[in-house]
């Protein structure tokens, strides 16, 4: 595989080089533009979304660029040869206002804006698009399936079937969700992340017995033993030989640390492990299970009671099912500092004009109250109004806010501290504090408040008026 | 980003490398191990997968091995020194066998077999997994995205909605499957795709009024001039403009190529615009249509004698939406060339034991009849079983046949000519040809017989008998 990290600039929809080699031609390269990224829909139904992936889609910025293969490429493909002398020494030159990596986010809120000339902001466009969109999904499954769990320990078990390379980042989302530790090595070794693993069917089979199999795990693992009791009969077999092994670790000053249950009736079979367990006086083993979990079912099983202390989960959380995509979309919002939108038949569709802030108001226990998106200008605002029902507004005079977008790309560089994946899980944890109960519920969760300031409602109203002459 | 090929080792489940170190340090690292892949259940309710991911995962597996960081990180972790010795040297010596690449497979067959000491068969299979189980999903949605489209274009547009890097394979696969083209600039530089791509509502709103903006990109982009029509509104104004612009092309000697609705009702819409285009004497200017495609909303605007001519998938069939992964799994079928398998409260997933062979029997019309898993020493068989329901069975007898599996790796290199990513296509459309249409139906596909020699169900018969003994 050649190296990806020499061709990222080639990492881009084919239609950006396109409208990019057109605003060349044209004479637009000093044309200043302005993007807000935003996604239209929380995804699983959830209140609120986690963003992430903001770290690595920077530290792939810094390398968006076109060596002489890539160049080559692109004249192959029929692009101009002026346009790709410029592309030569391209280097996005701009700025990035974004919100912090684990941020509680919204729909309908700019939470990262592009600013540069018309040609390096369009271009970044898909990468950008596509790593804040993936891992927001993930960190966000994650985060559900943290506040399911609790306290318990929740382990990512997913490369095997993560969308190919997808795992690399999907590892480091969940982790920024909440989750524990991965299995993925390499995203181990890359994020500083904790791996951990036992054994797989495999390991049983391959002894011919599971006595022996367990026997062998033990002597080799004495301090760190977890045996996967399902390989042939969970409660007749599985067991039984687990005990026997934890037993004998005993006589030896070694302790059995868990089992692991990967099939079957999670409820039943965990309430029947740990009365085994516990009848053989060992309360201390602890019970660990996996098989397609995801928050739900976690749900379920903690509902029931099951007796589990520690959770695997692969499929679900690694590929984001029941939403395999969060639907994030990267609007034009200004050109040369004149504000535009995009008209939609659908109300709902029609984008938010100028450069923008984001405020977050606080209630009275300080807890969030509601977002408002102002014009730059703007500081001190009474009330934001619903962008599509102009009835509803919401005061916020008084109100304790802050402000949500910072600084964190100029002149080719970061602008932002580089914090560790588990400080913006803790960040993210931090926030998620605040974000009142309602709207984190479990389902049917309490709309947040997104509001536009009254300044921004009449130019976003002014304009339509405009394009509809 | 650091660069990911030297890494490949790691891209591998912690397990693996604890199990690897157990095997080692109980001195078997010549015991001999055969590992079949397959998966239990066609997704999308398909009656056929296209299997695909093979050429990347066997690229993949001649840089699998461990940089000195990597054995770094892994001694970090805990790993026994001398187990890390022996893996500074590591590369996988075995043999794999599998079917082409395109191939048309289905549910339950061994359609890889990997082959070696228990170690290095062991530590692959976390890679092995991630590529195949990936590639072949969107491979297999995207043969049925091709299949509804029939000869139309079909354009795969998902880059900014891929889970990450997924991007990089699942174009390469989408095209496997039947696409024409990419979005995706890195995936058509890395495999030789088409590539395309023209303008944004960006484009468009750039330039402050539509018709401006139809006029620079159609003076710009003369030969292959698409105008996006729903910036603003479809048929009042995006449609009028086009045609304004297509005629001032045509004083120019030139043509206007498509129009693209991205918005709206797409059966409506491109009724109407087909109407405008043909009343303006523009029957040359073809429709393309985008915004969340995927087989079923093509299958109905095609019912609907919606006059499209080229389609734009992205989200749903780069992540493979509504299923986000292929359930494929890699179990242990023999020990030193001693047959296993893995139990299962499940009697579907139970394994099936021993080293194996699959052949494709052809019915009367030399169409796909049946596939058999037979052991490997075996030749001619007259019947073949169902896997469970052992009264149920096929007669083979005197069919023509073809054994599906080769070998393509032996001794760290690919056995198999490489072929190109449209000849795998070319492949893949001539063996979709040779499946009864019963098998592709959309909705309720008939299931197509997967059965398994006499001697490899009464081999498994016994063993599960000695196994619950």
């Amino acid at each position: 595989m050649k190296n990806f990290t020499n061709y990222i600039g080639l990492f881009t929809d084919h239609y950006e080089f396109t409208m990019a080699q057109g605003y060349f031609l044209d004479g637009r390269k000093e044309t200043k533009a302005c993007f807000d990224y935003f996604f239209r829909k929380n995804p699983f139904k959830s209140g609120y979304v986690i963003f992430a992936g903001l770290q690595d889609f920077l530290e792939m910025l810094s390398e968006f660029n076109f060596n002489d293969d890539s160049i080559s490429h692109l004249k192959r493909v029929g692009f101009n040869d002026d346009f790709l002398d410029y592309l030569k020494d391209f280097k996005f030159n701009g700025k990035i206002y974004s919100v912090k990596e684990g941020e509680v986010i919204f729909n309908n809120e700019p939470v990262i804006i592009v600013e540069g000339n018309i040609i390096e902001t369009q271009l970044i466009e898909s990468l950008l698009l596509n790593m804040i969109n993936f891992q927001s999904l993930i960190a966000t499954k994650a985060s559900r399936i943290r506040l399911t769990a609790g306290d318990k320990l929740v382990m990512e078990f997913g490369l095997r079937r993560a969308q190919g390379l997808s795992a690399i980042h999907a590892s480091r989302a969940a982790i920024i969700g909440g989750l524990d530790s991965t299995s993925n090595v390499y995203s181990a070794y890359k994020y500083d992340l904790l791996s951990s693993g036992t054994l797989a069917h495999s390991w049983i089979q391959s002894y011919g017995d599971e006595l022996t199999a367990f026997r062998k795990f033990a002597s080799v693992f004495s301090n760190n033993c977890v045996l996967l009791v399902d390989t042939y009969n969970t409660i007749k077999s599985g067991l039984p030989n687990a005990v026997k092994v934890a037993k004998e670790m005993e006589v030896k000053g070694e302790r059995l640390r868990a089992i692991r249950l990967d099939s079957g009736d999670l409820a039943y079979l965990s309430k029947e492990a740990r009365k085994i367990l516990d009848q053989a006086n060992l309360r201390y083993v602890k019970i660990v299970a996996s098989n397609q979990l995801n928050e739900y079912l976690i749900k379920s099983l903690i509902d029931q009671g099951a007796p589990i202390d520690a959770f695997g989960v692969g499929t679900n959380l690694i590929t984001g099912q029941t939403d395999a995509a969060l639907d994030g979309v990267y609007k034009l919002a200004a050109v040369d500092d004149k504000p535009t939108l995009k008209l939609s038949e659908n109300i709902e569709k029609i984008t938010l004009p100028g450069t923008k802030k984001l405020y977050r108001y606080y209630n009275g226990e300080n807890k969030f109250y509601a977002d408002g998106i102002l014009l730059k200008e703007e500081n001190e605002i009474d009330e934001i109004y619903h962008p599509v029902d102009i009835n509803k507004c919401a005061n916020v005079q008084g109100l304790n806010k802050e402000e949500l977008l910072a600084k964190v790309f100029e002149g080719g560089k970061q602008k932002m501290k580089k914090e560790s994946v588990y400080e913006i899980r803790q960040y993210a944890k931090e926030r998620l504090v605040l974000l009142p109960e309602e709207h984190k519920r479990f389902e049917n969760p309490h709309i947040y408040k997104v509001g536009i300031s009254k300044k921004l409602l009449n130019l976003k109203t002014e304009l339509i008026k405009d394009l509809k002459r």
